[in-house]
């Protein structure tokens, strides 16, 4: 990262609001070394805030927009005020070349369609796709996308999120040619709809892309390792990646009820106390929060609305990863490699 | 149930085949007082398998069926072959009144043809749904349907859903209004598929049904116990069903880590594993296998195809509890109660 590179923070999303921004880029900062910020919203109310941070006050500038997008703002009416709201200026940084990424915990939808409007995706990508690399018994993480950002897709959306998977999981997880599998209801051919059906079918074909076509995959396998890239429309994703979530604290919730159930538990709990705190940190979401848009020209990640402080340092975290790791560019050169080869 | 009721039992299909479905009637009947069987599939192998469950042989009557199923079969091959196959025997002995339930493990799509076929749907309903009890946090499990039986849905169909849902609720939970919610990809009005939104008007304006319509749910709070009944098509459904699976497995697997990574955790894990035991046991996939097609004019229980021998006691169990409590005819009263009412 160069130490000229900004991270543009809207500092305004989220469902916390405007605190637990400021804390998550002040624990970021804490935590990543020379890291700088764009502060993106309300001026007065960020400048107020600052004072509880001041940690921050040399690393950040701030950039003042009037409006906020409302969580429950549809993308439509989010566009017409994309120029004066904190989500819109963030990225509009981005776009600029000032903030090396943007990093925004508010609504889904409005962040996808002010990104795509503003930053355009990459050549031969219709949409881009939510993605992030989830936690998995493998050497490895394991990509998964689209989380969210296209409620339906057809076969070819489904393609590109291969291919912009397989990228990320090259350029990031240094594998020459990632395991891809389509998410789906049974591994047999004639499972699923005639769009996933229909997917397998080109990505069976693409002999020439730099990925491992592994077929379908359950979703009791997504964490198992097997696969590096886990491809689907943006509904069984986020239900995908909410069912894990709301499992994961269901499992923690009934061992604390087991531990807590005699008096024997208690005392064992208490023995395997930093163990059991280890599997904790390991399952809460905030310690793998932040999403990448694939396939912008230009990077923003999605904070979870309801991400505390942790969780927004570690989307941060993450973004400045990739602008460390240069993803955009390694990813578009990635692409338009297999692309000449394909055509040659 | 009657002391005459038995339950058939497809003795040829699941991943594991003949031995672990006998083993299974086996520790069923061993758990359930006498509870009898029909035990169809391949007469001489069945008779040779007996020898080593002799608590089963005054129980049970063998009813030869040629064929099996194939797990990768496709619904419109299996239905040709409904008369010969163990899968097709077994649900037509629940037609003729022969037998009060049918318990297959094999192929779900070819399992649904055939039923649907030979039993057909309750009045007002034109698709059946694989449904279960899941286990939550709150003070009863909650009903989950469809798990995988209709890959694609319209919204009049996740209304009839909601309706046999709910009244699987009413029966079997002795809930008057259960709280029934639409899976969902977040729970704003706008959120998810033009399907989805247009379910949820009609379950708004329905206001005569017997069940509180609770608007949209998240996969995070599925298991959180705040609604009685989770409505989505078989492809979320399923997707949502083997994650949940799936996390609960990897959190396990952590968990096992993080007991072994250390001389003082292996000593708390061995001092509480009483307690962990309980929970292994209560996330174990097998003691909550069995889901009913509701909605059939019939009982047919899919068991998972890789479920153990405790797996399949547990289906079987599934199947009884429903024949003891009549769930059929009390749901189509239920159903048709409030048709009248809605038609008064």
């Amino acid at each position: 990262m160069s130490p000229d590179a900004r991270i543009a923070v809207d500092a305004m999303g989220g469902d916390e609001g405007l605190a637990v921004m400021l804390a998550g880029v002040a624990h970021a900062r804490r935590r990543f070394d020379g890291m700088r910020f764009f502060l993106v919203g309300d001026e007065e109310r960020i400048r107020a805030g600052l004072a509880n941070h001041p940690n921050l006050t040399a690393a950040s500038e701030i950039v003042h927009a009037p409006d906020v997008v409302a969580s429950d703002a549809k993308p439509s009416q989010a566009l017409r005020r994309a120029k004066t709201t904190s989500m819109g200026v963030a990225i509009d940084l981005v776009k600029q070349g000032r903030a090396a990424a943007a990093v925004s915990s508010g609504n889904t939808g409005a962040l996808m369609a002010m990104a795509k409007l503003s930053l355009r995706t990459m050549p031969g990508i219709d949409r881009p796709a939510l993605a992030a690399m989830l936690p998995s018994l493998g050497e490895t993480d394991t990509v998964m996308l689209d989380l969210g950002a296209n409620t339906e897709c057809d076969a070819k959306n489904l393609v590109q999120f291969a291919v912009m998977g397989a990228a990320w999981a090259r350029t990031t997880l240094d594998l020459a040619s990632p395991r891809v599998a389509l998410l789906n209801i049974g591994t047999e051919d004639m499972k699923g709809t005639d769009i996933i059906r229909e997917a397998a079918a080109l990505l069976r074909a693409a002999d020439h892309l730099p990925l491992t076509f592994a077929g379908f995959i359950e979703g009791d396998r997504i964490s198992r390792g097997h696969v590096d890239v886990v491809v689907c429309d943006g509904f069984s994703g986020n239900i995908a990646l909410k069912t894990a979530e709301g499992t994961a604290r269901f499992v923690a919730d009934l061992l604390k009820r087991a531990f807590s159930s005699s008096i024997r538990s208690k005392v064992g709990f208490l023995i395997s106390k930093p163990a059991t705190q280890l599997l904790r940190d390991h399952l809460d979401p905030n310690n793998h929060n932040g999403a990448v848009f694939l396939g912008l020209n230009g990077l923003v990640v999605k904070s979870h609305g309801g991400a505390t402080e942790v969780g927004v340092a570690h989307a941060i975290g993450v973004a400045a990863k990739m602008v460390r790791d240069d993803l955009t560019r390694r990813i578009t050169d990635d692409l338009a490699h297999f692309e000449r080869q394909a055509a040659a």
